[in-house]
């Protein structure tokens, strides 16, 4: 069952998933879903605080992943390549289960308050990035514009994973938005 | 008074604005709004949907300014001088008034809701940027990044802006931003 593993907290949130497909997120309930996972709406708050953070819960993981990943890049990579570091790591993350991944982007996507939470989520990110570059001894100024800038890649690459078709795996695509954000930069 | 001009609506936003700084945005009522520019609560619904309204009014104008000076901007600029362009009209739009932006910028940073409302306007900003390129003929993938660059410059930009002691002009900074911007993704 892989990410979907048999324990309760991963039948909550497949019900949850599923729940928030079906009828959206508005409109589901935390009894739902317990039902749903053949649960008690209790066992539910002992895993999450609300029915959102079935959606967010995995994003300080993420964040710490990708955050530590910059902090131990090599000391010879430039800020941009130590804010790539951490983004290929952020692969690993999410790669094994796509679909939950793209589920989940489905559900964000169709509610703007959930989509607001998700800005934020990435503002968080690129502040902790930004933070751990100037951990390394990257300036203010220039930390806060790598990690800018790898949030900008990391949103492009992961709108183009959700939509791919596995062709091209999370770090071609990380280094080809790279690559084609340099490019729109350079230019004029 | 500039900006703050006698009439029921610049006299509720500056009373707004007193009070979000005076007891924080949360604790401030409507009714204590009105009663500050000593109007009625009825008045206040004539010109504002609630009190966060006050604050962010002025978001659909300055896309509207932004995205129209990029649709604008000579064909032989390339995508991100078009964006450069549309950033530097945004400068008019609160250069003439800087204690009110950075009253309405410190009340926004103080709020945890406010901030994520910010960020939803600036991610709208840069859809809508990112359509205006792409009526000047770029390809989305180019249109989203150098509107996303867009963005991460206005941010920069605008925190100098706000935190600086009117040295350097709008203009300035913005240029000053994605010169830096584009030293960080050259390096490595």
């Amino acid at each position: 069952m892989g990410r979907w593993g048999p324990d309760a907290r991963s039948r909550l949130e497949r019900a949850a998933m599923e729940l928030y497909t079906l009828h959206g997120f508005e409109q589901t309930t935390v009894a739902e879903i317990s039902g749903r996972a053949g649960l008690t709406e209790r066992t539910f708050f002992r895993h999450f605080a609300d029915k959102r953070e079935v959606l967010f819960r995995g994003a300080g993981t993420l964040q710490e992943l990708i955050v530590s990943a910059v902090m131990n890049a090599p000391a010879s990579e430039s800020p941009v390549q130590a804010v790539v570091t951490g983004l290929e790591v952020a692969g690993a993350y999410f790669q094994g289960s796509p679909e939950r991944a793209r589920t989940r982007w489905n559900i964000i996507n169709a509610n703007p308050e959930l989509q607001a939470r998700e800005l934020s989520k990435l503002a968080a990110l690129g502040a902790a990035v930004a933070d751990g570059l100037q951990q390394r001894g990257v300036p203010a100024a220039a930390a806060g514009l790598a990690a800018e800038s790898g949030v900008v890649v990391f949103r492009t690459a992961f709108e183009r994973w959700i939509a791919g078709t596995g062709e091209k795996d999370w770090s071609q695509l990380v280094h080809e938005s790279l690559c084609e954000l340099r490019a729109v930069l350079a230019a004029g």
